[in-house]
């Protein structure tokens, strides 16, 4: 039998994906559950709900309380978390590099800096100085890296990486697909392992 | 000290609050906090987003996803689960009951009675005869607590305690509150309970 898997599906600006990004790689692999890394982007998801924004922008009350919750969360995660001065931020280029190198081993690596680099350093992920600078931090060729993600291939791929999101289903971030069964939410990753180990 | 507390924020229609009310008495006893039920309506609270309708119709694809996650949550919890054949379901003159009763010893049984004709038994929860039969049900006079429950005074605590919930931050449904501290869906009960409990 070959080894069980999970696909994860996230947005760098997504806050309650900065939790999950954290803690998969470690809670998948004790549970013996292998990850695949999927990037994608919420803007075009949101579109089609008629929301030009984030939810959390629209709705403020609940705005409010996510900012709350994800406080609590990440305290009981000991996790650090400083709100970022600017919600949602454009991560575009970000996501066009994790989902040209979403097999690569590096991937978590890369994936967690980002999230780090967006709710704990406060730093502007949408720029490429920043996108460089994680990707040298890991120890990866940046400029390489970055032209690579912008190629128009790359940026097609994450468009159709994007619409097959939207074809299984997921309406937010982070999401978990197992099988073709969708979890969505930080709060499901226990449900999702579980799922993919039956 | 006094024991602690926890309230309960629940609305009859509301499918993830059917979990919820099954679990919370006995999950709290366990605990050793009490529960204050806190029936409300959410209709006016989701008019005050600009919603006129659930957002599981509004939205078809995270109510699609709703209906399924929901079964798989009352599987774990070895709850049994009918989809309503309508829903949401006016239950006006239920949470009017359980408003007036949220104190008696009773008002537990009550609840679960209501959640079960809703999401079992598929029942027309709106109307005076199954609301009539639930009292019945638990050994209660039917038709007192309903004349009680459609008195104007009545009918005025269960808008105050709607409003109430609007002046807490609720947005949704099941919520529970520990002095103040806000805790949104049937997955947060076990973090409210420990909340409740430092």
């Amino acid at each position: 039998m070959s080894k069980p898997s999970l696909q994860f599906w996230f947005e760098f600006a997504s806050t309650y994906s900065y939790p999950s990004a954290m803690r998969i790689q470690r809670a998948a692999a004790a549970d013996g559950v292998a990850v695949e890394w999927r990037p994608f982007l919420l803007g075009p998801i949101f579109s089609r709900q008629g929301w030009h924004d984030s939810p959390f922008n629209i709705y403020p009350v609940k705005g409010r309380y996510m900012w709350r919750d994800l406080e609590r969360l990440c305290s009981e995660y000991k996790l650090p978390l400083n709100r970022p001065s600017q919600f949602p931020r454009g991560s575009v280029l970000a996501a066009r590099v994790a989902c040209v190198a979403q097999a690569e081993a590096w991937i978590g690596e890369f994936v967690r800096t980002m999230y780090h680099l967006n709710f704990v350093d406060d730093a502007a992920i949408g720029s490429a100085e920043v996108v460089a600078a994680a990707l040298q931090a890991i120890g990866k060729p940046a400029q390489e890296w970055i032209e690579r993600a912008q190629s128009p291939e790359s940026k097609e791929r994450l468009k159709r990486q994007t619409d097959e999101a939207a074809a299984l289903g997921i309406f937010g971030a982070p999401s978990f697909v197992v099988d073709g069964e969708l979890f969505w939410g930080n709060d499901r990753l226990q449900q999702a392992l579980a799922w993919a180990k039956r």
